[in-house]
């Protein structure tokens, strides 16, 4: 089925280790639902979670949360009636691996348990890719009985004692109440939120597809109020083969899956597997880069391009990808700037029906931004730090720390470049596409609002004739209620000056012009200063790096007083000059990139993709080498620690960022004019992708000797 | 607060093995209620039983079975929001202890994870046998902060996911619907079960008695749909200890639990221990028996009488006690004839109060014995075979063998010896106690009943002039649809004679009396033939033995047709040559007792008890011993090898029973004559015992000079 299944689109595991990272890595997920790589089993020490976007609740919890939903995808093997508990047993063989060009993931175990009976199992599962078959889950099961004779059940179940925050007994939460079914043919549950009243149908379905020297003894199906499932018997002996097809249906609705159940049951996993496999080999054909010479680094910004795929579903413009995908709970599914600004490129040059969707998902959510404008105040539109279902802010007010002292927490009401970002954005799928039928029906709605929002926020000092914007937190989270955040003063001016440009109403475009030239940039002598008064800061530099590169903290830095230190979270200042490179010389782009490059902790996940971007265009070809394996590394090594809780949809969308402007250059300035400008590293011998650029396929191809752009028509 | 405690007092497990046979040696039971041994935590490899007696449910299953209810000595700790999960940690010290004098069970370890962090943790529980106090569980924690500072955060829960066998995938069963509440003081939940709509109201209390070197931080709680939990949040340090007390209830009915939570908490743990410990410090001074010379065979004994004392409630005379105890899910909870000739005689001579409450629970279920001699077309009560809460026969008419066929079981029908089996304990009861009141009013009615079914079933054959039995299932269930077995008949006609005794209607009794001489009962030269026909069976002998000294099968036997063969399940002649030991001469009883003991498999746990009875009486003391030593092995070596579904109730008053009327030869004719006749083992140097005899308190003393018996009033 595979004809590339070569080492580089492979993602292994070898032994039985049940890992949060590996739950997350191995998630299967089509951007409409997904299912973390969990064993079928389901042993109680791991985080199993199945969202479907889009469905949030909140309900006791501090905030609204993407919901985890009952665990469709429940396997368990019983030997004479006896459950196979791999934690019981000895684990022969234990091996999973992510096959990304089909986007399935196989799991291969050889279990002897302790009365030395051995059995193979092997499970292929996928959610399907395929149009219109996007609720469809599928699963290909052999179990080999290596020497015994006895009987095999097999039992094929939905889970519904799932939790949010499993693992926290102080915010552990389930979202929905449950009711569960159970025939001969499927096993289902239908599911209600219990604040936001969304329905989500789940159900199973399996067919025996084939018995070897051995015998179907029987189907039966068992329904509790929180599990239900069905069984299959077998008469077995020592080489019976069993295979078993699964069907999974997942769906937003309040009636139950039995169509749909039988229809996937009719369809099988042949057609089923195959169809996705088209459809996937479909993407990749505009999706995939590769890098010759450095399997390494080719593997991982494949991985994240593979995990940037899997969360987006361009057929429903009402959701978007949060920043830890649909693969965990972090961040509570919500929708942060990491997906305009890290992710939205990719989607933008290669598969930019699917930047359409996302970004229609701001102009769905445009009447929450307009209401978060006015409970603070304000005209127009402020998009929420983080977004869910409303576009209304989403962000906690409170936290707790781990004391459980009550915490203020500050982002969501002013970490408001937010509102900027999400129009660069907008502009760029334009200049990308040239699509004007979405800037003047959706993008331009936004603008224009964003553009009165600014107008209402900005502060006029008459000292000094500027408007200022203070107390703000900006890309850097260290440094919470600072005034005139560089970054972000950047940013709402060029978001005003391009509202102005697009707007109709000649007086309004006038006061924006009018202001936002006296928008107050803070710079000293080259240097941008990240915030008025940065640089009385404590300065102290970044020397010493862990097993993964990654930055540690220098000797001294007392880490509860961050904001009293020149220390950077994550890319501010180098970010801005990524999306506003324009505005600034080569050599204040190098002066800027040394002085906070050896500041910056990389706290976030969006920082070293911006710093390998910025590294290639000012020269600083080492660190950008370096960051870029960073961010293409981040969920392969976990090298932010907490790949448990989902992907890092930023550090992938982000390393692809770094390829696309950074080492292969390329540039489209504000007339369309497209420019390549490649530099590559010295283990990279070629470097090939695809791009779309105003509606024109492009094959790239680029070697130390230069580059050919190919239009592809 | 325990003086005895000496190895001969404690049942230790060293280790981090969780196993189904501990779960049912370290149960925590006093009749009422019972929670099987497992952890806090509760590992989903575990096997939790929480039982009520008398609470029954039949809903979907195959027949009426005693409830698995809701897991309420639930208890997790997380170290900054991480759950300390034992198998995810290096366990460096793991041991649990039951001590048999104060009825309590210790777990204490040492754990360390994978962060480094090292934790002690004790936890002590009970199950309260103080009378009025019997709804109470109670539990002492211990938690000490090794090397680490932070928070930590003790969870205590009721888990309701829990099922009646939970491990077979076809007959896995929940039996109740659950409501659960949590607040500030409690966690509970309410439970009705399904069909019989019993009420079982749990909840879950605790106090924070004490933190040293730390800081209790608050509580909290979280309540779900099926789990429900407090929380005390604790900060702190290297060295911290932190005390918690916590109060469990459970109770028959349907009212939420706060008023008894609140006792509780009141109370405390140093009450509630105290109370219970002096009602276990009670019942040894009546129930204990030492065994000088053999602390294996002294141990083993004790863990055998702790069996029954935790399985009986002498305060409810609408239960009995399950063939299993209260400590597993084996045989559904359902009462066999296990309890009036296998453990009856303890309570008889030992707690005659629980003895009286037992045979109650015959008197109170006599209508629906009835009933089954109605439905078979008899006359008087048939009692059934399995009995749960109405009398009613219990026992499944189908089953499953492991293919699934179904297979017919006759035991319910036809395994009628159950009927007299009773009168027999009621007259022993009688002779022992003198308790006219109760003969009178519960008993004879009773006995007058079964003597009306007996007559009502005999089949008179009047070629021989004799009534016969015929199809029915002895004792030794390998044989099935047998005619004449000695054992029934014999019993049968004792039955109907003492039925006359006891009648004030002449004329039926002396119809009785015709009927029973009757009675046709197969001998054969000094043989007693276990039933027509089977010295005709093919012979085969018992020679070899497994490493638990139990019988392998011969070579050569076809296990799927054991009735062609003289093999024995269990005792069947031996046992009747036991009850009626008046009617055997010496010879019959050591002829009989060589041909019965070569060819019985012990299949049965309630075989070797009887085998060492009459081997002492008979003569044959290598084999007095040997099966002594089996019967009381039984759970603590699981040489029957399901001690995991439950404790074996029959072999543990069966051990009792070979104590005293086969070691001790106390024998009790039917003038109310006391002898005593002892023989002791090799080992042995002296048993002590106390026991009731009509009313006085006796203390019985023998070495292997002789023996003193005391009546201490």
């Amino acid at each position: 089925m595979n004809n590339n299944a070569d080492k580089s689109w492979l993602i292994s595991e070898e032994g039985f280790n049940l890992t949060g990272a590996s739950e997350t890595r191995f998630a299967v997920s089509n951007g409409y639902f997904a299912v973390r790589g969990t064993t079928e089993e389901l042993y109680d020490s791991e985080t199993p979670g199945t969202f479907v976007a889009g469905v949030f609740d909140k309900w006791r919890a501090a905030v609204t949360e993407l919901v985890n939903l009952p665990y469709p995808f429940g396997m368990r093997i019983y030997i004479d009636r006896e459950y196979v508990d791999l934690r019981q047993c000895n684990v022969n063989e234990h091996k999973r691996e992510l096959d990304m060009y089909s986007g399935m993931l196989t799991r291969e175990y050889l279990v002897t348990d302790a009365r030395g009976r051995s059995m193979r199992v092997k499970t292929v599962r996928l959610a399907s890719m395929e149009e219109g078959r996007r609720h469809l889950g599928a699963a290909h099961i052999t179990v080999i009985c290596e020497n015994f004779n006895g009987v095999i059940c097999v039992e094929q179940f939905i889970d519904c004692n799932v939790y949010n925050l499993k693992n926290n007994p102080n915010e552990r939460e389930r979202h929905f109440h449950a009711v569960t079914y159970a025939d001969d043919i499927y096993a289902a549950v239908v599911c209600e939120t219990k604040d936001e009243k969304y329905n989500v149908s789940i159900g199973v379905g399996a067919n025996v597809s084939g018995v070897r020297n051995g015998n179907h003894i029987g189907r039966h199906s068992r329904c509790f109020d929180n599990f239900t499932a069905i069984y299959d018997d077998f008469e077995v002996q020592e080489g019976t083969i069993i295979q078993i097809e699964r069907i999974t249906t997942v769906q937003r609705r309040g009636e139950l899956c039995s169509p749909e159940i039988c229809e996937g049951l009719e369809l099988g996993w042949d057609k089923i597997s195959t169809g996705h496999c088209a459809a996937m080999a479909e993407i990749w054909e505009k999706a995939n880069i590769t890098i010759e010479g450095d399997p390494e680094a080719d593997r991982a910004l494949r991985f994240c391009i593979y995990s940037l795929i899997c969360s987006a579903n361009p057929s429903d413009e009402s959701v978007s990808i949060g920043a830890k995908g649909l693969h965990g709970e972090g961040y509570k599914g919500h929708v942060f700037w990491d997906t305009e600004l890290f992710m939205l490129p990719f989607f933008t040059y290669s598969l930019p029906d699917y930047a359409r969707t996302l970004l229609s998902y701001r102009w769905h959510t445009l009447e929450g931004a307009k209401k978060n404008a006015e409970l603070g105040g304000y005209k127009g539109a402020r998009y929420p730090w983080e977004s869910a279902d409303t576009g209304l802010e989403e962000t906690p007010q409170w936290g707790f720390d781990y004391k459980r002292n009550k915490v203020r927490i500050w982002t969501g009401d002013i970490e408001i470049h937010i509102t900027c970002d999400i129009v660069y954005a907008l502009r760029e799928y334009y200049l990308a596409t040239g699509d004007e039928k979405f800037l003047k029906e959706r993008a331009t709605p936004i603008i224009l609002e964003t553009a009165r929002f600014w107008a209402s926020r900005l502060e006029y000092d008459e000292k000094r004739d500027v408007y200022e914007i203070k107390g703000v937190i900006g890309p850097d989270e260290f440094h919470e209620h600072v005034d005139n955040n560089a970054y972000t003063n950047s940013l709402v001016k060029w978001n005003m000056l391009y509202a102005a440009e697009l707007s109709d109403d000649t007086e309004e475009a006038k006061i924006w012009i009018k202001m936002a030239e006296k928008i107050f940039i803070p710079r000293s002598g080259g240097l941008i200063e990240q915030y008025d008064g940065f640089f009385k800061k404590k300065d102290v530099l970044v020397t010493e790096f862990d097993e993964n590169h990654m930055p540690l903290w220098p000797e001294g830095v007392d880490i509860t007083k961050l904001s009293n230190y020149q220390l950077v979270k994550q890319a501010d200042v180098i970010m801005l000059m990524h999306l506003l490179d324009g505005e600034f010389t080569p050599e204040e782009m190098q002066k800027n990139y040394i002085y906070y490059e050896n500041r910056t902790m990389h706290k976030s996940s969006l920082s070293p993709s911006m710093y390998a971007l910025l590294g290639v265009r000012t020269g600083q070809y080492g660190k950008a080498y370096t960051n870029f394996m960073r961010t293409v590394m981040t969920d392969i090594a976990d090298n932010q620690g907490n790949t448990a809780h989902g992907i890092h949809a930023a550090a992938a969308g982000g390393a692809w960022c770094a390829m696309f402007y950074g080492f292969l250059g390329v540039k489209v300035d504000k007339n369309g004019e497209l420019t390549v400008n490649p530099w590559l590293p010295e283990k990279w011998k070629k470097i090939t992708m695809n791009f779309y650029f105003r509606g024109e396929r492009m094959r790239l191809t680029c070697t130390k000797d230069g580059f050919e752009l190919e239009n592809l028509g």
